[in-house]
């Protein structure tokens, strides 16, 4: 998952020395859904099934595994360098709509105004957050980043890919993924959950390495998980969404403090 | 381009207080070409018209803007809250293919393989940056991030958006402007220069405030612009694309120091 460079270092004094930098692999990979193509996403190669399952789940196009009759890769796909980067799905019933009338990327499938984006993902995930009964305590979630980033093997190396970690309500990390698309990560986290049979994840709360967009919030929402937790910002229309569905979004997780924009209850101070 | 809204601050001691958190604003925006919808982003609202055209530029739709006739927002498509999120596009002339033959996303564009995408990116920009003269000074390289973030509005009040800046030959900021994409704030930066009738880009060179991807080099090819440096570390596909055009790519922009990846010629240490 990462690739050996020779770079060329200066510094602002004039020193410039050559050395070996390990880069983040970057590779697209097309997911093919009973042979029709379905999606492009430039992903980090590594658990290409997890992702191809997360981004069917994540996009309502299926709702569990069981709904896959089979994924592989596709052997006649390769590029240059031999990579495989096709996966193909064949679902076991026929599709409830055709394909060619949905968008699949989920900045084309938001519609053209935020409330309708918002109504869209509401009515399409099967699960409801709303209802959970997580709590967690303000000096847990401070740990969690730590514990992200002591996992996260390929931003170590190359520090340039996003993560997302699945936490269970005691803090404990349940699965961990790397990706230069922060969204590709998410969807191989849910992707595995969703092989292991675990959806929906109640009870669970997943963190994100970066920010929490609006796609990041729907994919959570998609896989039941009441919490998304960020280090970095939060934009507004995640805050929007995340409020309307009764998802906790925590915002700025970093060192002592973190930022609850929704779903307070599920937060308690560390001293109560 | 920012929305204000109550949080709940926690802190690992057990600290709770309320306070007033500014949210970078994210909206989907869906650009029109000739009444045919192209494709939605979500975007932070501003700069609306630069985004379209730099979004057509850098997707090879148009080679300036000279080949649009008229731009403008869509009065008839608004959100609950009155939000104006459709650009309609009209061109001057016939397209040279029909529209729907094509896939607008960067991700949907590229292909199945990394070499094939890169030949795609390659055959399709009308600018050859391999034969730009442009050097610049690792001191001088060293000194844009902080004009950058100096220059960026929104991110020092919400802390959530990337940022793309151009700077000439000696380091001047020439235009800056940030969205919660970072492909859109590339987009805004050369719809502007488009705008300006300043295509292609030679001599200059672009910063993004993360990493650098395949996406945002491939962008930057498109505008003709010669170097692309990044604070954040660039991906495999980013260092390939760059060598394959001839582009000098700069990335771990930081402090004192410096890895340029491909087209050394370009940058010179700071002594010399």
């Amino acid at each position: 998952m990462a690739a050996r460079r020779r770079v060329r270092q200066l510094t602002t004094t004039g020193d410039v020395r050559w050395l070996t930098d390990e880069l983040s692999t970057e590779e697209p990979l097309e997911i093919r859904v009973d042979g029709e193509p379905l999606s492009v996403t430039m992903r980090t190669p590594g658990a290409d099934f997890d992702l191809a399952a997360g981004f069917l789940v994540t996009e309502g196009i299926i709702s569990g595994v069981d709904e896959i009759a089979s994924m592989r890769m596709c052997p006649h796909a390769t590029d240059a360098a031999g990579a495989l980067n096709v996966v193909e799905v064949t679902l076991r019933a026929q599709r409830r709509e055709p394909m060619a009338a949905r968008n699949f990327f989920m900045t084309s499938s938001c519609g053209v105004c935020g409330k309708a984006s918002i109504d869209a993902v509401r009515s399409r995930s099967q699960f409801d957050v709303g209802d959970d009964s997580l709590t967690v305590s303000s000096d847990l979630l401070a740990a969690l980043p730590g514990r992200l980033r002591a996992a996260q093997q390929v931003f170590s190396r190359t520090g340039g890919v996003h993560a997302a970690g699945l936490f269970d309500g005691v803090g404990e990390l349940v699965c961990v993924r790397e990706d230069v698309g922060r969204h590709n990560a998410f969807d191989k986290v849910i992707g595995w959950a969703a092989t292991q049979r675990r959806l929906p994840l109640r009870s669970h709360l997943i963190l994100a390495s970066g920010r929490a967009s609006f796609e990041l919030t729907q994919k959570a929402s998609m896989a039941g998980i009441p919490m998304l937790a960020a280090v970095s910002a939060p934009s507004s229309l995640a805050v929007q969404l995340a409020e309307e569905c009764g998802l906790t979004l925590v915002g700025f997780l970093r060192g002592e403090r973190m930022n609850v924009y929704t779903g307070h209850h599920r937060v308690v101070a560390a001293s109560t």
